[in-house]
């Protein structure tokens, strides 16, 4: 593998190969944690899902190549991902939503992603602020704008449904967030270019798989 | 509307109509908890990102074609996917990984889906079986293929990294699972037809994004 230098230019990741990437990375902690040394683009594109080309293709926009025949050497390729994207990079986030959902996601984060510094809670039942019980200053929601703005707060995680999500949004926006991971059902869509946004809706995938189930029955 | 009869014949329903169904469901429940009446297609397109003519054909495939200009009667709509998708039929789930995601995802499905009954709970951590405070009977791992089994669990949702997660996607199968929802970054791929899996890695979507931020930083 040749090392990458300082000017090596990192070409734009297109953002399939980007989100790829990150699953390449886990895939390496995972093998690593098994003790494994080195892996084909092959068995990375089988456990991915996807052809080897699109791997090595992937890789090479991070100014890998690999080496032919043994493979890519499993420190050295999460290494270099991490490397690359910054994935060990400090960054200040903020919950949306104070129910179990959001602490659970605020304490397993603190496990697996430990870069990830959440700065602020935010609920917009008053009498929840008043009461709750955890590590970090918490907020009504109309005080979103300020304390992004203010905290430097780049990532937003949206955990209970809200009759006012897009107002939530709206003012996440003006603190200038760059970032929204939507756990609600709620589709949050506020145009491309102005901020990131992934909608994981739990609930519809759960009832994804019940109606699988249930026109499975009828074939 | 039409109303469907019984002797209306559901098309087979290609998997990207069916997840926009599950999702045009849980926007005509925000539709309806916000007072609202009807909606056309047009705004059902909006707020899912797809054309408008995507969302009639999805619909027309649980036999509704809607009224042209005034769109669908949104609590009809609700009911009528509700009925045919089979979402309120009760179904038995399991948990695997009794952590705090396991734990939390198990409150969270009794409120928003109560037609998912979490019957079983397992771990390989045998001390955390005997001291775990939890109202659902709890096994280790090696069991789970007696359980499933005997409990006709259909869908298992694993919540927790395991060096063995295939061992256990195998003793899930064994007993006939039908279904699989997997949150831990380990990627599931048991190939087609034998059962569904749905890999949601939340810890590679905020590594993603923070990826993104990194790239976006460099420009």
């Amino acid at each position: 593998m040749k090392p990458i230098t300082k000017k090596h230019k990192i070409k734009k990741i297109p953002s399939p190969a980007l989100s790829r990437l990150c699953k390449i990375y886990s895939l390496a902690e995972e093998l690593e944690d098994k003790g494994e040394i080195s892996i084909s683009s092959k068995d990375i594109g089988k456990r991915l899902g996807v052809g080897s080309h699109n791997i090595r293709k992937d890789v090479s926009y991070i100014g890998e190549t690999g080496t032919s025949g043994s493979g890519y050497d499993i420190k050295k390729l999460k290494a270099h991902i991490e490397e690359v994207l910054g994935l060990k990079k400090e960054r200040n986030a903020c919950i949306i939503g104070l129910g179990s959902l959001g602490v659970v996601i605020m304490n397993y984060q603190k496990d697996l992603l430990p870069s990830l510094i959440i700065v602020a809670g935010f609920d917009s039942n008053v009498n929840k602020l008043e009461t709750i019980k955890i590590s970090i200053p918490v907020y009504p929601t109309y005080e979103i704008t300020e304390v992004v703005k203010r905290e430097n707060i780049e990532l937003a995680v949206i955990t209970e449904p809200d009759r006012n999500i897009e107002k939530i949004s709206e003012r996440l926006m003006q603190g200038g967030i760059k970032g929204i991971i939507n756990f609600t059902p709620v589709i949050l869509n506020p145009g491309p270019g102005s901020v990131y946004v992934r909608n994981i809706d739990i609930v519809s995938e759960f009832r994804y798989l019940s109606a699988l189930f249930t026109l499975s029955e009828k074939e």
